[in-house]
């Protein structure tokens, strides 16, 4: 099977994740840059792949993927022989989609709130209960480590290693060693440290 | 392979999409009610399958699984000789995860939003936009036809065919026919319809 994939990004966005997937697997593809500034994003040739005008997206022959869960989900399971996702059978499969699902349905939504110093509304009808509740779930599992599912480094560590590094750097996630330390410990990874450099060469005006 | 499950669960909620798969993938299950109004989802036997207190969530052997998203995706692999999940290789795997995702990503909080009468902020900042994005990308998906993915019937129908119903019900999903539909299509599934009617019987005091 071709396994090319067309890569639609910006740099320092929700697609570094899956910059920083893509490099982790390896994988054979080609960079479509989007000027969110310019708002390339909202034009006609991009809503066409996105209607929603957002990165990440992705293309792989005619499928388009997007939203960041799913596109990582899929690189993941493309690339299966790297090895960064439980494979179907394997006992990790449902915590790993157990945690990248948190990451859309609870995380996502509580640190968005936060961001606008708004609250859950009624916790028993919200989808993420509450900030505090997913703040304390997450360190919780972390806390178990190294990685998010134990011994094991999936793409659930690239989406949570990046994600906790930006929303902790916007002040949107507690300040607790077991979040710094998880942050740390996935950036020291040779190539997502070498994916970040990439991602911020990307935001460099030279490289535009 | 076993493929035993415990279904945690409680009757007209967000596990009501889950147990309409489950009967869907003729799922060999156990189920655990959880009595919300009581409140034993935040007992500590039940927190300590999910720290989030909510349902659904399923275990499998010794693998748990929450998250609506996650169980759904989970329990279709599972079975996936029941034909509601589209293969890992199949054409149609990447747009599955795409709209999986898209629920728990873009429309749970543009519709939590809208029943709490707050918008989005900053469309270029939120993970979903605006609420009508969110209705506009997903009414154009529909519009296809006849499901979701087009001619195959997925646990994505289940998933929106059921959360579509419930957000109509409330008012939060505008009252356009293409909503409407499929709302009606696939509650007219004779699987989907058996297990509509167990959720509402699960609810009446009787069956307590
Ligand atoms: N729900 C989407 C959110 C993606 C998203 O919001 N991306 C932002 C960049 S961080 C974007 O593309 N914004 C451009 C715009 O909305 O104009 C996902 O999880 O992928
Ligand atoms: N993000 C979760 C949300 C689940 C959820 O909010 N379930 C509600 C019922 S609709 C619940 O269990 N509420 C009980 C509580 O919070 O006390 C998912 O997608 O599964």
């Amino acid at each position: 099977m071709n396994r090319h994939v067309t890569f639609f990004y910006a740099p320092q966005t929700r697609a570094s994740g899956t910059l920083a997937l893509l490099e982790a697997l390896q994988a054979d593809y080609t960079i479509h840059t989007l000027d969110l500034k310019a708002g390339t994003q909202r034009e006609p040739a991009y809503l066409a792949i996105n209607p929603m005008g957002k990165v990440p997206a992705i293309r792989h022959g005619n499928a388009v993927v997007t939203e960041q869960v799913a596109v990582m989900l899929y690189l993941a399971d493309l690339y299966a022989d790297r090895g960064l996702a439980p494979a179907l059978d394997d006992a990790l499969r449902g915590p790993y989609l157990r945690w990248m699902a948190f990451y859309g349905s609870c995380f996502e939504p509580a640190v968005m709130d936060r961001s606008m110093k708004r609250d859950a509304g009624d916790p028993t009808s919200s989808g993420y209960g509450g900030y505090d509740n997913v703040m304390d779930t997450l360190a919780a599992q972390l806390a178990t480590g190294p990685w998010l599912l134990g011994e094991r480094f999936t793409a659930a560590d690239v989406l949570w290693g990046t994600a906790l590094k930006w929303t902790m750097q916007f002040g949107l996630v507690p300040d607790r060693p077991v979040f710094r330390d998880y942050v740390d410990r996935v950036a020291a990874v040779p190539v997502i440290q070498r994916a970040a450099e990439l991602d911020t060469s990307y935001a460099s005006p030279q490289a535009a």
